[in-house]
């Protein structure tokens, strides 16, 4: 049998945001490699060998996948959210460009419902209208670059999508984040701290940005900076449809 | 009954890349309520009355689905990909706020496989590092803010998702918008047309935006821009994770 590379999007956390796809991978599945808490989402049967790994060794897993196809294997790797957003698909393009070798692999990438629509979706619309996404990891790029990019967000007034916002090893870049949104003059603007989307603890927040600190976020929260239009309606917060 | 209004995303076409959260509240619906193309997605059943509406009247159908909703009925809001990214469920909202009588209905925001996420995952991995998203339809903002945004996003070097790049009635912003990326520098940046992704007419192509040009898109096309560092590996494109 030829192995196949599939690299596919969990999404959230619930299995009701699973895509039909996405299960018909995993049920055909002889490996699964990925971070260890994604992998524990997906249930061991016979034939299927689990290969959970930590986070930051996103090339290793990704060359490991690579192998295990070459060899023969039905190889899903999984991400949470969409598995091309933040996640390890660029991963896997990377690994794929330093082994020419494995170019003619049968490779297929599987969309997941990522961070930002669950997200939005428990808080109304706040992507309704032009948004950004950006990684607040400064682990594999300078600081400076998620500065800039904040700045120039705020300027082209998009809502922005902060991935990764706070970890404990990057306690300070949010508070940064947040301090340069309010230079920018943010500061009334509304931002969602969403956490745990979809999952039993799942948590939403609604400040405004002058109210809004650091330790409102964690590895698991996704945050969403409403653009200048951005408003409530009863419980909701939704952008309009129209740019003034 | 109390009367429900759900706001749910189809996905982009394929019936694999349907949530079961929205094919469960698809299958206990009432009422469906949407742009045509889309409500025909759903199969008729017994106790399911379809109501498809023309593009355009968005408000007027979200005004008529609190409506329904209002007097009992168990109401689903179709959007193809995801109900929060330039689809109804910010219509739904504007609706909410005109009626406040409205804001005690239990309404529920179901997220989809919105268009760039599909494309991505059909080209490789173009959204894995920082992106935006763009509406480029000028029926509800001023063309001078989409090209301000343009130019900022390629400032910012995000990945762009042009959404909506060109129809009948809007032939010429799509040829704008690739001249005021050539003028800001992108002439070398790849660009994705991923048109009718998961449909049985797919088609994908990938070329350097000075090659680009405005025939490459229609209604039914997404188009995404690579960031300065986007490159092909095989027959595959990627954001690499890193930034310089």
């Amino acid at each position: 049998m030829t192995g196949t590379l599939t690299i596919a999007g969990l999404g959230p956390g619930s299995e009701a945001l699973v895509t039909p796809e996405v299960s018909a991978a995993l049920a055909t599945a002889t490996d699964i490699l990925g971070y260890a808490p994604y992998v524990a989402r997906v249930a061991p049967r016979a034939g299927l060998t689990l290969r959970p790994s930590d986070n930051r060794e996103e090339l290793q897993r990704a060359a490991e996948a690579l192998r295990l196809a070459a060899a023969g294997g039905q190889v899903v790797v999984v991400s949470s959210g969409d598995p091309g957003v933040f996640a390890m698909a660029s991963a896997v393009f990377e690994a794929l460009e330093r082994v020419p070798d494995y170019q003619d692999l049968p490779i297929r990438v599987l969309p997941g419902i990522t961070a930002m629509l669950a997200a939005a979706a428990r808080a109304g619309a706040p992507l309704g209208h032009d948004f950004c996404a950006i990684n607040l990891s400064d682990n594999l790029k300078p600081w400076a670059v998620i500065e800039k990019r904040l700045q120039l967000a705020a300027e082209a007034d998009f809502a922005i999508a902060m991935y990764n916002p706070r970890s404990a090893s990057r306690p300070e870049g949010f508070g940064r984040a947040l301090a340069v949104l309010r230079e920018a003059g943010c500061g009334e603007r509304l931002v969602i701290f969403a956490r745990a989307v979809s999952a039993a603890d799942e948590k939403i927040e609604i400040v405004a940005l002058s109210e809004a600190t650091p330790e409102m976020a964690d590895m698991r929260t996704l945050v969403i900076v409403g653009n200048s239009q951005t408003r409530r309606v009863g419980r909701w917060v939704y952008a309009p449809r129209q740019a003034r």
